[in-house]
């Protein structure tokens, strides 16, 4: 008997409808299809999509309701950031560069996602190669202010419910940033937890791959198959959760949150109280946002060298001015701080002898207004560096009315137990 | 004047015929010839190129021997693994599913090494993308040898003296082992300090690209472009370079040594009687090998997941095999496998306090008899693990005449210092 939902077949999360599709109470052509009729009605205004893939995704569909369940997926349609690549839709890395090009394999996240028996719907709008330069799509809780990036369109397709699963990347604080300002769920992995072949290198030492949902549970479901670690996936984790204990960390940066995301924090200081102690980084971990931008430049800078002596025209003048940075800092600084980030890293493990998870500002605050840039990455920057596992929980709302968030930090290698730490506090939060 | 050299151009070592260029007392051109003239002679035996790039190699020549001194290495021709992408060559990564492929742009590494002055002169064999399964290369000592693997054709182009430099990768002995077995200074850099961008991706963890020269000063130069660090293309270093603390480590696996192994172990005691002491590994350390080969076989399982899912039947049987290991692997197992890798590289740093470098075997022996195989990284897959640089030294004969040497290690980031190590030591060994 087909399933009747209370909410609309796009609406729902992608462990809910995984449940129907495993046990054939909804069919993958039928959420298919919400998802299209919602893209239809959406798409023009968001912009979320470079590409979309309307009917192979539909005969993907019809081939899965016929066959056996795939997978942790089966039947879920998912959006790729346009960073990686895809075997059967061009990936352009939101670079003139690259329009046009058409791989002849899928990166190795989409095709473990295809594997699972997730169809891919579409390829969602990156900033310029994965940097500041904004692409088209807009915010869908209002279309005057930025979606965030550089993943812009997967986080703001997930969020305007046009998927319920989306892939991308963040190399200083592009899933966390527009998974804050779109207001659903992010989760960044532990860095090097999921394979980047296929997916635009920028830089060895902080790119990773994540994704973005509308619930903790869904990005859990995405991460099982993106790490192949079975716990992530499993119920009883996030049924039987319990308190963590939160190590609340207001971070070096904190004179630069806005009122917005002062008053989540008061927020969850209300809806958490009693849950942990607050977290003060110790001297040996000062500096690392400072650090994170220049490993970032330097090995950017290195790594787009192509580019930047062949088209060096064809890229935009943050880019330009990125890639300068970069290169005017000596291999043998670098050298020392990639001695200074494996410190950092050796000594962030002690953050976590007295606290399970650290509570931490995802963003400055609100998404802000204009399409011209996409919000600043601050409080994104030394997470990434110390390559730890993050997830951003929305719950607030600013003064705009915009979506705002606090981000659940893990310890290296944790992230089954920051995933089912970040499901309880997130019903405490939103709840 | 024309420099007359005591040797044939073609047999130069790099740093030297990089100093006659600059000074504009040997052409570019000329070298390209020279080179060129090596190749029609030898490459009918050794095979060690998937393609050459003759004409645009004598045009970029011309061109460089016309216009102003554009880098470190101005004016040398270079070989290039066919596992790096290049925008004017086919890019193959040794497999026919790949057969033809023609990127858009070149892998970091090649746009440096181009933006340095040198010419791309052709891409050499690698095996079936970079793991067991043998390419055409021929040992150039004896071609019923193998060159060893995955980079065969670069490290069989520079010791035939095709080539004075060639780009090479290693994920668990693909540098150090053909170095080995066809007798060239083989350098693998510190995890990460070279960009992977536009290299075929299997293993985050393990993946490093180097290269292949006839001189320890020859990969220094190299190296130099490919890190940035200045450091490592100072004559000063190399001119003044002082004994170092030797740490002489046979390793667990000794005892799989060979006796041509032993013998060359045994030389270097001679040459190198009074420097250092005996460093035998803690048992933190052991159990090295079996950690990398899982980490290796989980991380190239999925980061191959296009080829497996869509091309299995194009993969090789020993390929197959190792996917089938792991896909046998649990992401739980792996993320305690990435763990134990993170606690390992830490306490690595504890055995450069009392040396400077480490002295170890690089191989079983010589290179076995046969093209059916490539030989056992076994000697090299701890040091890949633990992320440490690593320079082959050859100086000795086997029992069959073939080249046999040793690797000296450094401690990680401290690339500059290993290097001019190495060349203090080879000089005795050699010498």
């Amino acid at each position: 008997m087909p399933h009747s939902p209370a909410r609309p077949l796009h609406q729902l999360e992608a462990w809910q409808a995984a449940a129907l599709l495993a046990r054939r109470e909804l069919s993958a052509t039928d959420l298919v299809r919400a998802c299209l009729d919602r893209i239809a009605e959406r798409e023009p205004e968001v912009q979320a999509f470079v590409q979309l893939a309307a009917d192979a995704a539909l005969v993907r569909a019809r081939e899965l309701d016929a066959g056996a369940v795939r997978g942790l997926l089966h039947g879920l349609p998912f959006g790729v950031k346009d960073l990686f690549d895809s075997f059967d839709l061009p990936t352009g890395y939101g670079s003139p560069i690259y329009a046009g090009q058409q791989p002849v394999a899928d990166a190795a996240a989409v095709a473990l996602c295809r594997e699972a028996g997730a169809m891919l719907l579409g390829k969602t709008v990156t900033t310029e190669l994965a940097n500041m330069f904004p692409g088209a799509t807009r915010n869908p809780h209002s279309p005057q202010h930025t979606p965030g990036g550089s993943s812009s369109g997967s986080a703001a397709a997930v969020a305007d419910a046009m998927l319920p699963l989306a892939l991308g990347t963040q190399t200083a604080g592009s899933l966390i940033r527009p998974a804050a300002f779109c207001g659903v769920v992010g989760y960044k992995p532990s860095h090097n937890r999921v394979p980047k072949a296929g997916v635009k290198s920028l830089s060895e030492t902080l790119d990773t791959v994540g994704g973005f949902a509308r619930s903790v549970r869904d990005v859990a479901l995405l991460g099982a198959v993106l790490t192949g670690d079975a716990r992530l996936a499993d119920p009883a984790a996030f049924e039987q959760a319990t308190a963590p204990r939160i190590g609340w960390c207001q971070t070096p940066e904190w004179a630069q949150a806005d009122a917005d995301t002062q008053q989540a924090w008061a927020q969850a200081e209300k809806s958490l109280a009693g849950q942990g102690q607050p977290l003060i980084l110790p001297d040996s971990l000062s500096g690392l946002v400072a650090l994170q931008k220049a490993v970032q430049a330097f090995e950017t800078a290195r790594s787009l060298s192509h580019e930047r002596l062949h088209h060096r025209q064809q890229l935009s003048t943050p880019l330009q001015a990125l890639i300068a940075d970069g290169l005017a800092i000596s291999g043998q600084t670098h050298a020392q701080n990639l001695q200074a980030t494996a410190r950092a890293r050796q000594q962030a493990q002690a953050l976590f002898v007295d606290c399970d998870v650290i509570l931490a500002p995802s963003s400055i605050g609100e998404a802000p207004a204009g399409l011209d840039g996409t919000g600043d990455p601050l409080f994104c920057r030394s997470w990434t560096l110390l390559g730890l596992p993050c997830v951003h929980l929305p719950f607030a709302r600013g003064r705009k009315g915009l979506p705002v968030g606090l981000q659940l930090v893990g310890a290296s290698g944790d992230d089954h137990r920051l995933l089912a730490a970040a499901h309880w506090v997130h019903q405490r939060l939103a709840g």
